[in-house]
């Protein structure tokens, strides 16, 4: 790993819909609290997608300065990577080294609202993420980064499951967050990217029977790879309530989890619960769907929000550390940063039904 | 407390909509396990309108038998009473005396469905109730209950207040559930009867603010009656969710009760939440809201359904014997047995915003 040749670096810089630059910009110095990272490599995700396609969303507008970070358009993309210390700014030479494995917790935060004076800093009333509001990101070949959003990769976990903790560490927090406990039952609406993590994540947590519905045929094939019990077909199969109770002796499963968010899986997700159940929804939504709130009443049940992780990243690293969770299969796709346009945001916006991950790099192989 | 003179007692028996008679009838007897009771009060609640109007929902039809009772219309009304122990059936002299007073806790569940088995059954499958299910109600001069649906009126707890007992449990279990804590606030919405009986519950737990929401000129006088801080006037007021979060330093209230049901409130419930706020919905609905999921996941808000109570009337009945609750004031009117169409449905039906709760009894009298 020597010291880089050029003080010029390739970055995939956001301007606006279907406006995604490859630029030469300087290469971010790290200074006083931070480390300069080697980005080895970084996923794309759904946010992003969206970004591309209707944004800018979470990222600033040109004329709107993200309130924590100060920066407008054009920033930097990528939130979901790993990488290698370069070098280190002042005052960090105890705790980390160069040649250290790292990965990103990316959430910016205010550290004043109600929420993050609570210890909810993911419902932060202005939250942000690297890679989205500024600070820098991970479709970049280095990136500058204060100590507080590093976490260092353990031996034996790969720099490109080190990409992957990110949105694994959705899933966990999501999972903790229903209150699931060993032996319990689950069903999952949707194997995209979130819900095949949260499908692994149920399975380690021990989940005695883990049901996913889901339309597309490829998600199925990457829901039954990541573990589920049971995989269902709708609308093919038909009342997908009546099979999951089939499924778990007439009751209904314990915790449900809306990965899809359209209005046929909020009415599963709710229907399919036990008495007492809770459904989960970690899906964004573009619409403001009926709930049946009658069934919330008749069987006490709970819908709850969750968004992001607290303090899910360690925990994420430990289960890919002990092999409990293997991420194999789920990278179903590279690409150099210099096509990330054509290979990566098109690619999964025309085959999004074909793709967990793609992972991009400076060059589209691992360094 | 002479025994009845008579071998025929006056019941009102609901035979569908718009059709509630009022019937000689034969005195029930106590049999094994069971205790006579002459009732003395009896309340008339919002689900005893919704029969009136629009049944049989509760109540069974006249073909098809309530699963667990086994009765078909006509059935007996009224189940929210208390009353006076006036014989004993086999098997019961221990326990029991003539002369007790009692209130009864109506929920009928049939034991062996996933929710009464893991201890939840208010959310029995086959859920039903005295007074609306079968085995009698509480408008009748007397019935005959087995001995698990009674309680021991403590010494200085008024009949009257003994019949509002489990409206009042209906609110302690909504408080519970919502997780509340001594010093925290509180919105609630609609100041009916239940909005009403948790806002008492709230202050009696030590709330520190308890902001009341209701149109109604006269509900507001019952949610000040009942200890509400702050009481707010929609539409006129405008923004009611500006208004909470003004009265609760900019963050919106822990806990919020849904105890009207419209669109407007919903949304009011969950948007005046505070990040990782529970919204508890009280609430019977005839339509399916829409709900705004990216307010409750952004911030990582919970909706939860309650319904009846589970354990909660001996906690309601020392909350009165303590005085920590008292329920002077409810009582907005009185009538016999032989007047209850007229002057409690109809009154109540006519004049609802003017009424907490009628009570019923034989004469209109406390004997
Ligand atoms: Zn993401
Ligand atoms: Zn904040
Ligand atoms: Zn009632
Ligand atoms: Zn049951």
């Amino acid at each position: 790993m020597s010291p880089p040749p050029s003080t010029t670096m390739k970055a995939a810089r956001y301007y606006g819909v279907h406006d995604i630059r490859i630029e030469d910009v300087p290469i971010p110095q790290a200074k006083e609290g931070q480390c300069l990272v080697k980005v080895a490599w970084c996923g794309i995700c759904g946010t992003d997608l969206h970004e591309y396609e209707a944004g800018p969303i979470l990222c600033p507008s040109a004329s709107k300065a993200h309130p924590i970070t100060g920066e407008t358009l054009p920033v930097c993309l990528g939130h979901e990577f790993s990488g290698i210390i370069t070098s280190l700014g002042a005052s960090l030479q105890g705790s980390w080294k160069v040649g250290d494995r790292v990965v990103v917790e990316p959430v910016i935060s205010c550290h004043s609202c109600y929420a993050c004076q609570h210890g909810y800093n993911n419902a932060c009333t202005s939250l942000g993420f690297i890679g989205l509001s500024g600070y820098g990101g991970g479709l970049a070949e280095y990136i500058a980064t204060d100590e507080q959003y590093l976490h260092k990769l353990p031996e034996g976990v790969s720099l490109q499951d080190g990409a992957m903790v990110e949105p694994l560490s959705v899933a966990m927090h999501a999972v903790e967050q229903a209150g699931m406990k060993k032996g319990d039952t689950a069903l999952v609406l949707g194997a995209g990217p979130i819900g095949c993590f949260v499908i692994k994540t149920l399975i380690a947590k021990g989940a005695s029977t883990v049901i996913c519905s889901e339309p597309s045929s490829s998600r199925r094939r990457m829901a039954t790879l990541a573990g589920a019990t049971h995989v269902l077909t709708p609308p093919r199969e038909g009342d997908i309530i009546a099979q999951v109770k089939a499924l778990t002796e007439g009751n209904g499963v314990d915790v449900s989890f809306e990965c899809a968010g359209v209005q046929a899986t909020i009415n599963t997700g709710i229907g399919a619960l036990r008495p007492k159940g809770v459904c989960v929804n970690v899906a964004i939504w573009s619409i403001q769907p009926k709930i049946d709130m009658n069934a919330l009443v008749l069987q006490e049940k709970t819908l709850k929000g969750v968004i992001c992780y607290k303090n899910n990243h360690s925990s994420a690293l430990s289960y890919l550390a002990s092999g409990e969770i293997n991420l194999d299969g789920f990278v179903t796709g590279t690409a150099a940063l210099a096509d990330v346009v054509e290979k990566g945001f098109k690619e999964l916006i025309n085959n999004n039904e074909q793709h967990v991950k793609i992972l991009v790099s400076a060059t589209g192989k691992e360094e």
